[in-house]
């Protein structure tokens, strides 16, 4: 995925429905110069990035799948020079629809910088939302 | 904003809460080689960099400000070799909250790509969050 | 719908993929007795109220609705002793989807009391949501 | 609260920052005569209280609350005849901010009906939101 690889976004682990992945820490993703702490949206692109990935492996079968929404709380900032960590899994699957969580953390998965909820869909042509795979 | 830098995104216009920001076409961002059409995180990128920019710039005096949550819905897929735009408005401020909602687009800002709503606190220190600005 | 006429909520407009539904004050809705504010969830219930009217008239051959997902965000109490309004409409549509927005108000719409956004899908048998009507 | 009690809503269990309410099977809330499944405007009001209640408690010192946004996710339809419970937990709070998760459930609390997550604020006067107490 280029747009992964362009933040240096790298895979962790991955079983059926669930992913983790990894950003490590680099300067050009810091977002305040004063304190070294990366930027917002670094934790928002690696959310989102695991997100989309633990939805694909949801399938038995290769499906094309749509993100329709994707929620993200900022519970507290991350801590510089440390990389940063989102799993996200598949919570619960319908025919249709995989509704993902996902936590960001560093060090302790419960010591939480963000969490996520979303929404994925798996469709046929032409049904809207945001395409992640052909 | 280093972080926004790395993905190429440029300030169009600014004013008091409220920026429009653009993200030019880029074949590292391609979320499907087959039909060059951009990743779903680039529109999530592009979208919450705007949130920030247009919520730090709601406020009179200089405040620090952090994100509490954002929600994206992805409308529809963007057309390949055209640049993004995203579109963020600070709708309703209190003393503490900026209430935020964005619009990703191409070419005609009623044709929209993705809607996102999202919930900014201006702060003083260790209120949670994660932090945009110093 | 019983739920929404046990607590008072009276349809005033709809169009295709629009709805306009009120809730009458009530005392035996307030949620503050000293100062007479109607309960958060009066609005919260308006809201989710208005979207499902909403949704279910956006198709033109009937099908089944489930709501997927519905975020409110909530701007300033009601005045109390005032009806409350809700406007929702399906602000895009595909196949399977309808993306709505919803605005809670009293006497003006542009003095918002609450805004939402949510994802409703059209199905067949057994597509998970929560069904809306049959 | 006249609104949850108008409902039938009831207390099960609370605790600093968490509580369980239920809300018992009713036909005036049934949402689909043909099957007896309960509106989703129940869970949504079900969860909405569960959530204020749980966060107004999450404070040593009593503060006044107001809820700044919530997301609900609908995962499946309730089975007719039975109560419904809600359980909202402050999983993560700082000075100002309350973050909140809910799950709606019947039998068995891993097997969802909905999930909820939401943003309240503690606040002093004025500070927009919608007030749960005062």
């Amino acid at each position: 995925m280029p747009h992964n690889r362009a933040l240096g976004i790298e895979a962790v682990l991955a079983t059926k429905g669930m992913a983790i992945l990894k950003l490590p820490y680099d300067e050009r993703l810091v977002g305040n110069p004063e304190n070294g702490v990366s930027h917002g949206g670094a934790v928002t692109s690696l959310i989102d990035a695991a997100c989309g990935f633990a939805a694909i492996s949801a399938t038995d079968v290769p499906r094309r799948l749509v993100t329709l929404d994707l929620r993200i709380d900022y519970l507290r900032p991350a801590t510089p020079e440390a990389p940063l960590f989102a799993r996200a899994q598949a919570y619960h699957t319908t025919r249709d629809i995989a509704f993902m969580q996902a936590q960001a953390y560093q060090d302790d998965i419960v010591d939480l910088i963000a969490h996520a909820t979303g929404t994925f869909m798996f469709v046929g042509k032409g049904a809207g939302g945001t395409e992640r795979k052909s």
